[in-house]
């Protein structure tokens, strides 16, 4: 009678979200996607949230199905113990009580975490990263995401909050980062660092094919777009995404040398579109920062499950949680 | 009855060793220190470390108590899990059975793990860091170790060989480090750093009180050397020391938006010999670097038990493995 009951898991995501129904051996029974609309202001997104579960329950799929309770994974930071989000500028939710307000309006238990750190623990046990026990996964957007599973577990730290493995200084004094600070890894090696550059390179005519089909705004600079320019033949921007790449990979030998990790898992859309440069750069760069008795055999794997990691990570949360891993 | 038996911690460091003997409740009983003349050889080095095993057990305070076993605190690279040393070019030890050989020679268990990693864990269990759970232990000196404590226990990584903090990159193309690569902490914040951009401030007559007492050799510029010009005057030497201290703060911001840590343990000569100004510039650009709600309430601690901490280090990871922790 394993089939009789579900979980959900939920991706809060900053411009999109993503509510799934998994059932005891982890498949996705059903999903319900909508758009987080992020400046429409607390509530509202609280209510679209609200929403898209109440539109997955309504799922043919989930009829006569017990639902047994939800992971969430949420931007940080975040108190995974209390289910509270502390501060999410964008969202306007400052101490806002995630956990315990599905957890009234649905009736089940709730378990919250942050959402970088679900995506690793679904790779980890669902996708690239299975039968590993030291696993770093990076995901580099507009922002770089980490997770870090130590041990075979996702490793949180004292507050929850472990893993902002894009805010590592590999420069001091480098670049300005979006966290305020300089030298970020994120500052160097985002998308946001590598629009900045490609866009210079179209405005300057050094990038003709990137200037024909993304222009010279940053916001339209994404990664298909990147992709196609370098396939198109725009060697400089080829350039511009390979030092970005090796700069995730210089802070990857820091963390061989930190962790003495199994593998790293990347993920995200600059991976998904970029993947070999991605791969390449960043195991020659790694292989070059860390002692070679430290990254033998390290593996560095492409993430398997798309949008799905975060569900699948915080389903896997939940019914841990539930007591049914 | 529980005085009856003892345990041996070793400490075998790169310039002297220390064996002590402790009881049931890891107080030291009697102690034995010599030195390792590195440059001896493989097996020259192997029997002064017996020979200092040997005179410890002479030692009139262990008359007829059972020795139960030897923890030891060695150089690494190693494999903690067969006690073999895997390379410590300077011993000229390649796969050396430590482990066997103790073990073949006393008749006890032996339990082997790097020295760093023993000071953070004798810190962690009877120093500075007792009652948290998730502690980096930073060691500057002529090189600079590390040992991670996470969730209370120590993080060894896949192969045994994880928390080389010293060699994290904060500076991408940077100076050359002793490891071979770049911009390694190490090469920006060391003892050695420190001495070389104060040699040459004494040669150039930057720094008289320095040129009169260490002179310009990088190998007489010790910690009290360096602690001494400062405290009369040498003002260019305080620059030069504040700012290796600032590397290792930048590095420590680093950290604690990986680990998200109650405390970082700082122990080593140079802490010993120059803690006020090590505390202050560590404290504050560890704050500039790294989340507010990351490093709320991180203490940054001076290590409290010296020579002794790697040797209680190792008492204790040996107790453990005899089931008397």
């Amino acid at each position: 009678m394993a089939k009789d009951k579900f979980v959900i898991g939920f991706d809060l995501g900053g411009t999109k979200m993503q509510a799934s129904a998994l059932d005891d051996s982890f498949k996705i029974l059903a999903n319900s996607r909508t758009k987080t609309l992020a400046t429409t202001g607390r509530e509202s997104i609280y209510k679209r949230l609200v929403d898209c579960i109440s539109e997955l329950l309504q799922d043919p799929a989930l009829k006569d199905m017990k639902h047994r309770g939800i992971g969430i994974g949420a931007p940080g930071p975040l108190d995974p113990v209390k289910g509270v989000i502390i501060d999410t500028p964008n969202f306007n939710w400052k101490n806002f009580p995630l956990g315990g307000r599905l957890k009234e309006d649905f009736g089940v238990p709730v378990a919250v975490d942050n959402d970088v750190n679900m995506g690793t623990y679904g790779e980890f046990h669902f996708g690239a990263g299975k039968k590993l026990q030291n696993v770093i996964g990076i995901f580099p957007g507009t922002g770089i995401g980490g997770g870090i599973i130590l041990n075979g577990d996702l490793y949180r730290g004292r507050d929850g909050n472990a893993g902002e493995l894009g805010h590592v200084i590999v420069q001091v004094d480098g670049p300005r980062c979006g966290c305020g600070r300089r030298g970020c890894l994120e500052a160097v090696a985002s998308r946001i660092a590598i629009a900045r550059e490609a866009a210079a390179l179209a405005m300057r005519g050094d990038a003709p094919h990137l200037l024909e089909n993304g222009g010279t705004d940053l916001t339209k600079i994404r990664s298909g777009v990147l992709a196609r320019s370098i396939k198109n033949g725009d060697k400089l921007v080829e350039e511009v995404v390979r030092r970005a790449a090796r700069m995730i990979g210089i802070a990857m030998g820091s963390f061989v040398n930190i962790f003495n990790p199994d593998a790293f898992i990347l993920g995200g859309g600059l991976i998904e579109k970029l993947e070999d440069i991605f791969l390449e750069e960043t195991m020659a760069a790694m292989k070059e920062h860390s002692f070679p008795f430290l990254n033998k055999g390290v593996k560095i794997l492409p993430a398997k499950l798309g949008d799905d990691a975060a569900v699948m990570g915080a389903a896997k949360l939940i019914s841990e949680k539930l007591g049914n891993a």
